[in-house]
């Protein structure tokens, strides 16, 4: 076993062949009616999952995701060593109840929509330490408790301003092992809060292209790669205008991505209807990552992925009392 | 380098000698007042901190216990390599915002008032592993926020109950690096949601005592040491009456812990006026541990410690939908 050991800048190389055996994602019916809805294991007949309110729907959303993930990988879970999980919810209470049902060591999170890549770095570098024979990372989110905490309530039926997003219904999970075949996780980047003062809480696209844009810089820089030299570079939920920022502000520094540069927030959804510029939220990139990623990766149709999911890390009593929207983005790379 | 690597239970054992190097704490008045204050790095003069908004001074507090622990250090910014930290505030908005401030790779947790010691158990990994030089772990609170958040505006003056605890604030931080002298962080033990339906969320001792008692049995059973091998045993914020359900809970399981274990809850306070069972939050275990208990380990008056903080799980949404408070502890070894 060798781990990487130097002036490491933002990166860490995962030298061990851990790898992802198996993923699980659930997601509500307007998830499931676009390109990546075939490829959700479990297309749900209402957004409520048998709960009465909501927040329980996402836990239950969240917890059905990890279960089916252990048992799709052939695991009791007892044979889990970590669970890295976080959601959007305040105090991540989808993450801890969700926890609750399993006899696991929890390690909380919270990096708004860009959770799902951190647990996955997270979890490679445990795994690949030799701290934990299998990991799960696993987030999901929901259009409507997130609607009601960041913004107002449903039966207001307020107008969307045409640069807003719409919160993915969904939640996915995969299990990283220490041994096994699958997608293995070679290397991550850990992202830095960029704040470029964006102030408009309907524009998270914009304030999290700067964050995204960040990271796959450093990515570039600390590894020696290129756009090139990925099939697909992933983001998770700039949606339109913001993967046009994003495309923008990387090709000033000199990386042309626009060729391979695929964004999940706008490839989640059918028809661009009062989703605007698509998908958001930490449901986004685990729903899409986990199924129709996931799955081209297996079948060899992606060699290499990078896959950087991007976090607004805003509250709403921080742009209450005026402040911008700090970002995030942490990225992994996926190989087949 | 050796990394443990084997069935690892919930134990992680650190075998390099990454130490503690600096540390630096911020607490108010209140906090300062009793015996951990001579230990405060910076007692501030009032809880505002210069600030207009009680948010903006617990972000403030945190920026400058992460800021002064890497100029004890003698280090620079740019030599950390990743920054480990949250808090209580709903989208961890105080470390995300006091992650602006720094150029650093910054990994967001969750895990309420256990958050200190998550953050070293992850940071002593990655420095461990060879992941990161030096790592940051930093946390804090802030009492008229968290009253704000979770309960009643100040201004309603609410009677608090007599099993109430009065959340900390303050902040601290401290680096951990992969060479130097100083306190080693020998072992980690990550914990499991514990729920045994406690739903009165002004008892805060009595829903995270069973988590903070299993991952003390988890810990004494997975590393075969008993209560005596330890110097002290230094509960997070459990305040009087969970300390005394810890007690009895742990000694129920064949561990007696009573004659050395302290929490910090129940000594941050000189005298137990409105605060009742003592202090709580993200800040309490973060300012007696930085300040207090590593001054103590740095002097030799303490050779091994096992630091537990814990952590409640609940939102005023979980609760407000009938939900019992699950509840987390993370544990750390300190070695002189």
């Amino acid at each position: 076993m060798t781990c990487f050991k130097a002036n490491i800048g933002h990166k860490i190389f995962f030298e061990n062949a851990q790898a992802i055996i198996p993923s699980d994602t659930a997601a509500a019916p307007k998830e499931c009616a676009g390109a990546v809805g075939a490829f959700v294991d479990r297309p749900l007949n209402d957004d409520m999952f048998g709960e009465d309110t909501f927040e329980k729907a996402e836990c239950k959303m969240l917890s059905v995701a990890i279960d089916t993930a252990i048992k799709n990988a052939g695991l009791k879970r007892s044979q889990i060593d970590v669970l890295f999980s976080g959601d959007l919810l305040n105090q991540i209470i989808s993450a801890s109840f969700a926890a609750r049902d399993f006899d696991i060591p929890f390690l909380g999170l919270y990096s708004a929509c860009s959770t799902m890549s951190e647990a996955m770095l997270l979890g490679a570098a445990m795994v690949n330490a030799g701290y934990a024979n299998r990991a799960v990372a696993a987030t999901g989110s929901h259009f409507a408790s997130a609607e009601r905490q960041y913004r107002y309530p449903l039966e207001q039926g307020t107008t969307r301003p045409p640069q807003s997003q719409w919160t993915v219904t969904g939640a996915g999970g995969c299990v990283i092992a220490s041994a096994g075949k699958g997608v293995r996780i070679t290397c991550g980047t850990m992202g830095r809060v960029v704040d470029f003062g964006v102030t408009d809480v309907n524009n998270m696209g914009a304030a999290m292209a700067p964050a995204c844009a960040d990271t796959l810089l450093s990515h570039f820089r600390d590894t020696g790669t290129s756009p090139e030299d990925y099939d697909l570079i992933l983001s998770g939920d700039l949606g339109a205008l913001g993967s046009r920022i994003l495309k923008d502000l990387t090709w000033e520094k000199g990386y042309d991505i626009s060729a391979n540069h695929v964004d999940c927030g706008e490839i989640i959804y059918k028809v661009i209807e009062d989703e605007f510029q698509g998908g958001s939220g930490a449901g986004c990139s685990a729903v899409v990552f986990n199924s129709y990623i996931l799955s081209k990766l297996r079948s060899g149709q992606f060699r290499k992925v990078l896959f950087a999911a991007t976090g607004a890390l805003l509250s709403t009593v921080s742009s209450g009392q005026g402040e911008s929207i700090p970002c995030i983005s942490h990225a992994v790379v996926l190989e087949a």
